[in-house]
């Protein structure tokens, strides 16, 4: 515990700085910081090595959290918060009472993808839920480097939220120019693609290479340049009445395909 | 078009029976009818034989959709109404103009679960979003009905956006006594779990029989009295660190497989 007066104000600074950093994307780019809220998504990002700048708890989260497996507050410096401070800064509806402000982890360079098994890369994904869901779920299937072109921010809180812990276990490459990218990665490319002439991610083989596969935006795809700089066009073999799938949906049908795939030893 | 004044006021009765659709389950239930947004939408619905009690539309929306595909206003009688009253009935941030008010269609009786080829089961799935995608990603992979137990609301207006016109294309069967449900069902019944020792995805065999898939809650997973009533557990088979994946991505994954592994004969 650090100071020894519970914060009530909304005008203290610390508050003000998080408010900011939880509503601004250009905040977050400025201070290369951003917010944490929820005692489990705290205790993820301290065990995965993200530095706080500031913790604030409330003092009925602390006491919930006492003698639990979920108690932080042996783990790092705070500031304790009332229930009304809490509530101004809360992103969900149910807050449990607990935040951080943390530094942004180091992003990792282009020539880092090039000895890697598998690489997401995410182009135009607006909606943060479906970016944070695709985080997840390429962590789980060992994804566990992502590139990022044109996508939402990462640390918007809601992605950081639909990440589940992901977020801190997973490296990023923010690609702005992503056509340069791709030709210079030294991996086979796999670009996902609503289309009958593409192969069939059950045909997929993977030759036992490294690959890249290049999701698009929920509405659009991906652009044809893309897709044109990408070694094979890929879709996944439906059946049903319904011609589309949601995008985090079909990111996590073909990683989980590309994961069996070399399981199997291709 | 109906009425040849335009609708400009909140209190007319119409527009307060649709806000009340919108936003109470009980109004919902009791008129046994729901609300829907959006051009596409309410296009989707009128092709799959949704009957629409009033539509609503503003003057804007009707210019904008006039001679395209979506043009909804030659399908159907509408009233106008203002962009006030648009904006107060709205669920999205940028609403297009659409509204209905609409029947639920009829649910599908336990007895004809039995003689289908896939099924899904859902239990206690509590976010909108992830109800709707499984809907949507239960079209595309042929599970063409579904039965609900102890999930949110499917006309809940959240899970109609997230369905993409699925929910229109696909049969519900509402069920108070999953247990039952499960004892009388004359289907294999796979549960989906998160246990080492289920079997994983990537080895199914469906012999060619029949299959009902079965889903729990986002937190929770499935009540271990269901997974018990299932022939088998099956699991995803992951690599990354995290260990669970949205709901919505483990049932979209499981589906896939489902669908690949009939695809082959098996």
């Amino acid at each position: 515990m650090l100071g020894v007066v519970m914060i009530e104000s909304k005008d203290n600074p610390k508050i003000k700085k998080y408010f900011k950093l939880l509503h601004k994307k250009s905040c977050r780019d400025d201070l290369n910081r951003f917010t944490l809220e929820g005692v489990r998504v705290l205790k993820d990002a301290l065990e995965s090595g993200i530095v706080f700048d500031d913790v604030f708890i409330t003092k009925s989260c602390i006491s919930k959290i006492r003698h639990t497996e979920y108690d932080i507050s042996n783990l790092c410096e705070y500031d304790v918060i009332s229930d009304k401070v809490a509530k101004h800064i809360s992103g969900v509806d149910r807050s449990q009472g607990a935040f951080a402000i943390a530094s942004k982890p180091p992003g990792i360079l282009a020539q880092d993808i090039s000895n890697s098994d598998f690489v997401l890369a995410l182009c135009f994904i607006q909606d943060p839920g479906n970016l944070g869901t695709l985080i997840r779920t390429a962590d789980a299937f060992g994804f566990s480097k992502i590139v990022l072109s044109g996508c939402c921010d990462i640390y918007n809180p809601k992605v950081v939220r639909s990440t589940a812990g992901s977020l801190f276990r997973v490296s990023f490459l923010e690609c702005f120019d992503f056509l340069s990218f791709l030709e210079d990665v030294d991996l086979k490319k796999y670009a996902a693609v609503v289309d009958e002439a593409a192969l069939p991610i059950s045909e997929l083989d993977l030759k036992g290479e490294g690959a890249v596969l290049v999701i698009g935006n929920e509405a659009n795809g991906l652009p044809s340049e893309i897709v044109k700089e990408c070694d094979k066009k890929i879709t996944i073999d439906m059946s049903g009445a319904a011609n589309s799938l949601n995008a985090a949906v079909a990111g996590a049908v073909c990683m989980y395909k590309f994961r069996e795939v070399r399981k199997r030893g291709f």
